[in-house]
């Protein structure tokens, strides 16, 4: 599995949200369902080897920790709503500090950008962070089949954050000359170790 | 500029949809609500130098282009409903041969492909049709200023649509080894641009 984390500073912590305001009163919640799309849709059907946790760090409880595992999920569609609808269902749920399956494929707990990056240490992972002054991903050959990517939002990542990314991270890494989107950023990350993965015949 | 065809096999051709059911009655006007999305921002701005052209061949009045001008483009949020917003008010003018501003940078008229492609034609533009089973994208060094990229949409593109792409286009391109959703497509042409145009230094 390959892991995507995004870290949602202002996104909301109760599922007592509309579907109809994501980026309003659910926190920018609309970013993060952009990055459920961009790391999990092929053109007909899933990446079923990708895993996507979305750190939550707005009001009224902050610290849970929504994941998507591409392996189990079921009922996402492409739109804004769709992933919205899931991440709600999940706030719905009482988090723990242990995993809660809200609907298939979707789970939350309580926790932070600290306890989930110590994990990844734990298990030996490579990690990525991701930056505009990181190293070009195209001149990184080498990307661990089991690769942690770590991106922040649109208020980009806290010195404090850094910090934490940066004591388990193996490289920073940048996607281009331009600063984009986190979920494009996704989406140009992925087609880059989709080449790796099935380099051309010729 | 640099101009996005993104085809819209069922997308509504009236206002008169909700922005709460992009995907179902709207005809999956979602799609083509990411794709504004894709081809237009920046992490803090907008690309400036980019048209992108819906084409809307569903019900209940087929045939209409609405326009999306990056130079002009006001009001516009990176969300699906956002966009979604500006096409229903670019649909609830009446569509003539000839442009109507809807809202600052959003135009609609009365059009297909065919009628779009012969004008780029006219302006000897350079057409790039993107296929599957198109030349690496990575591969082409001299990807025009002015270019124009032709993109189907979850159906990809009809036999008939085909022949009047490739009566214009100059090449077939892919992004990968994948086939990936259309706003995916259009973000990784983006991202391939900006590294033509801004090369590393070193």
């Amino acid at each position: 599995m390959k892991d995507f984390v995004i870290i949602g500073h202002k996104a909301l912590t109760t599922g007592d949200f509309s579907l109809n305001d994501l980026p309003g009163s659910a926190g920018r919640m609309d970013i993060l369902c952009r990055c459920i799309n961009s790391a999990l849709f092929l053109s007909h059907g899933m990446r079923r080897d990708i895993n996507v946790h979305l750190i939550l760090l707005g009001e009224p409880d902050p610290g849970k920790i929504v994941r998507f595992n591409g392996e189990e999920l079921r009922y996402l569609n492409p739109d804004e709503r769709s992933s919205g609808s899931l991440i709600k269902k999940a706030l719905e749920k009482v988090a723990t500090d242990f995993e809660t399956r809200s609907t298939p494929g979707v789970r939350i707990r309580r926790g932070g950008l600290e306890k989930l990056m110590q994990e990844f240490i734990d298990d030996n992972r490579n990690i990525y962070y991701l930056r505009e002054d990181g190293e070009d991903i195209r001149d990184v050959n080498d990307l661990a089949d089991d690769a942690v990517f770590v991106l922040g939002d649109h208020m980009g990542v806290t010195e404090e954050e850094e910090d934490i990314i940066n004591k388990g991270a193996s490289k920073t890494l940048s996607i281009g000359p331009l600063s984009l989107h986190s979920d494009h950023c996704i989406t140009i990350i992925l087609n880059d170790l989709d080449r790796l993965e099935q380099p051309k015949n010729d």
